[in-house]
């Protein structure tokens, strides 16, 4: 028996580029924190300290803020796909790349009612997210998004569940739903050519917006069939999203007992609470594709 | 010499309440986070462990939630100044009461193009926040917002500085500035009738888009000249407003050298710093308005 | 060609639960934070609402207040398996558990030198973690810890490594090496006998001060080789455990230039970086022993 | 009635230093976050964007790294001293300086029983904090330490309190007591002579114990109580402490029902809540020592 070095990577994490297009008097301005993990034969840094596979994680930080100015940020999808092809491509040790980004969005300042050429708020609404994986396996995808918050004050219920000795909760009707929702989407298979020609942002806003109205509109027995019909409306919408991935923290609500001050509560006052929360996590896919569990290799280097 | 209790205060804070109107068939909500902090002859619970002055900090928590149904929420200000007013005219030993609320936006979710009639998405741009001191003194109420973060990509300098030994600082006559803004709003004298009335939700988007437009406008020379025009202008449009508060964390945006690697950068690739961070802090005021200390006294529960 | 549902679980996430120990007038305590996750035949749950199989994530919560009283707390390990061993065995439809723990430390407050009977500081180094899988499978259990941070002041090199055009790091042979280190060991076989009888909490503090003294007494040239040789020793003293997995961000100390202030800096003064970081991470294990995909599943409900 | 410039400061906020003391074999580290403020006649800057007078952030960060090296670190209260003399003695237009620190704790690494010489895990139970002003009005030292996380499982009532119609809350004679301490105490007059000679560690170290030994031994009848007595011991124990003021969260832990699953709970688990919380805050003061408000006046850049 003996002891070995199995999986390993390194990289560096959150490095924060902010890019300004300048071309005219109306800038653009994109938001992000880049992760970069290298995957190939690392076993001598390990067993010896021999650095001369090893690229420094300060070089993968300057190659991110040299590819934001020469490449420039069109999508974060289309950022990472650089990034990692390079290093796979370009610095012969490396077998396979990994790189995360997050992209904060920018509204337009708003001054008398019309769009600031050069200023902007930050929005903060929800965090887009991209995964790219490049290595022996191909090139591999995953768009996203994370903390997106939505509530409905109505049209949610919970009822008819499996009860044991430690059940205390009692079934309802109406109830408020509330989630921080987490989403990744796998593209099919993405070749170079067809990279370039991917429409990134305007799948990001598509696959929001429908996850966005089955959400609202679905009268919902639970949060496990809110997530699938969710999943479900993207892939039909998009035939080249192969798999979606869903974690939904239920945020609970609960009503709060006025009696004991001679009120009633139909439903309008609520404690929000923190902690503990419910967590349903979904894989909605299709039957025909095969996974791609090289895809989902994190570098986890986002929080 | 004796040792002496001083000043002391205690409350319940970050009470979450959320309010649901569902009226007719379009409902609306409101989220807010609360402090209370009572002033009053407390010594005994500190000096024997006697309570009997003491209303628990549970009940000030019951009494918000109470009063979100009785009350509702039409704003945090009111909100803030109908639970004060009660602590103080209805709970016999109690002095002074100091009432802290934040206040989280919601958006109404977009399905199909339309709003819905009750799912939001949260929008998180910013906090707006309200304070309310009821006491001897009088009433005082101030508005507020925190964590609006602002950017702007060029139209600011920063020049003509003092030197000294320790100064490493190029001069720049464009940079990017931002900034997570901070500010207060003290409404001049508030009475029982007046405070009914005053448009506290059209106020507060008013004073916000005011300090937007500053920002966005003002060739700036140093972000407290920028603060200065804020504060001014607010004052301006607002005659009721008595002094506002700046504070405004100065988010360092260094410009990327890339010039080892060939490429000039022209502002267009930027390291988005952590820490550390300048911070410029201001007050603007009229100068025949008498200041109000009393109104500025926190009960601190909220970060 | 079809849409399906995937993988799914759900379950509550970070129950906070503190269990004292009255038996005499010297307390004990255990402060953990508690996520549970069930796995089983969920489909109907999410393609019809039907929660027939459904046990509430509230009625798990409820259930580990439950155990902590019946079963107690003696060890994380221990209680974790206790309560995903209940969920599988007493819950009809359940086909796999996962029960995750954080615990927080806390240490006897000192009073004249004595430790006190019933008040403690919280320490908060390091957290400790467990994670436990019981499924079709077999039995899993993964001991670890996070957020232990770690500094030495000398004995780090970083040289030899490869360069390309982006490079611009200088090779240095005396460095600050600080990490806060993640680390996960999987125990081989688990059997209900066995697991009564394993002295768990020696072996964390046995694997937690290996890992401190390779840290602090290897010259590194690499902080791979360091959690190399941490992960090395760990398997070597205890052979029961299979694998670990280590993640350390390289928590940058940069040496400040005092050059422009007429001073010379032999490594006394370093600027503490929040971002970006380097990260690494590598899984050591011996090559005899079976992977065991089905234990690293996570419950994820714990950030 | 004109629109004027109130109070304003300015500087730079958490600049993260670490001081290794590498004389010998043994090595020692102190690792703190220093803000700094200067005051003065800045309304030109405001006003008309003139920086003739603006000392740059990035100076007073230099700065600070400078005298880490220059000074030295021997306590955080000698280091702010030495800072905000220089500001205000050798920066001619500069009024005033408020320099405020976190010291974060290191515990040497234990190998085989023994202390090591160069490494560290950080210890993490409290942060230890002084806030130094030098203006018109004198030299001013606050020590304090913050989130010191104490809990007592038993000597803790509440009873007797006052109740109204919205109380539910019920007596308790034998209850858990939590908080996370935030205690700050002034000195008295501090002289540059005298300020050399205070043993500032051993200081710090008698405080600390003494509000444990409080906290630990005294029979709570109210948190509030225990705060007089912590305030009172330190008072009594140094005469040259003037004043201290005590911020602290009641961290309520519920006794969890478990009557439903058949099971009683003499004080054996608890609910540790997150929100809301109590906030008790008291200011212990001597009766004949002079009121100094220019000391608390804070720079707020530390959270």
């Amino acid at each position: 028996m003996a002891i070995i070095l199995g999986d390993n990577q390194y990289g560096k994490a959150e490095s924060r580029v902010v890019r300004i297009y300048r071309d005219g008097s109306r800038h653009e301005i994109r938001d992000i924190n880049v992760s970069t993990a290298l995957r190939g034969p690392f076993a001598p840094a390990h067993l010896e300290g021999d650095q001369s596979n090893v690229l420094p994680t300060d070089t993968q930080k300057n190659t991110a803020y040299a590819f934001a100015k020469s490449h420039g940020i069109e999508s974060i999808e289309q950022f990472g796909l650089a990034l990692a092809r390079h290093f796979v491509g370009a610095i012969e040790p490396v077998e396979g790349a990994r790189v995360e980004v997050e992209e904060y969005a920018w509204t337009r300042a708003l001054v008398d009612g019309q769009e600031h050429d050069h200023t902007w708020t930050r929005t903060g609404a929800e965090v887009r997210t991209a995964a790219v994986t490049v290595d022996s396996s191909g090139e591999h995808v995953i768009g996203g998004l994370k903390d997106l918050v939505l509530l409905k004050s109505t049209g949610s219920e919970f009822a008819g569940f499996l009860e044991d000795d430690f059940t205390t909760l009692q079934e309802t009707h109406d109830r408020v739903m509330a989630t921080s929702l987490n989403a990744k989407w796998r593209f099919g298979a993405v070749s170079e050519a067809s990279a370039a020609d991917v429409p990134w942002d305007e799948i990001y806003a598509g696959v929001k917006a429908i996850m966005v109205k089955q959400f609202a509109t679905l009268q919902s027995l639970a949060l496990q069939q809110t997530l699938w019909h969710m999943g479900k409306a993207v892939l039909e919408a998009y035939p080249f999203i192969a798999e979606i991935r869903l974690s939904a923290p239920n945020k609970h609500h609960f009503m709060v007992d006025l009696e004991p001050f001679g009120m009633d509560n139909p439903g309008e006052v609520f404690f929000a609470a923190d902690r503990p929360y419910g967590l349903i996590q979904a894989t909605i896919l299709r039957d025909d594709v095969p996974l791609a569990p090289e895809a989902w290799r994190s570098a986890a280097g986002l929080a």
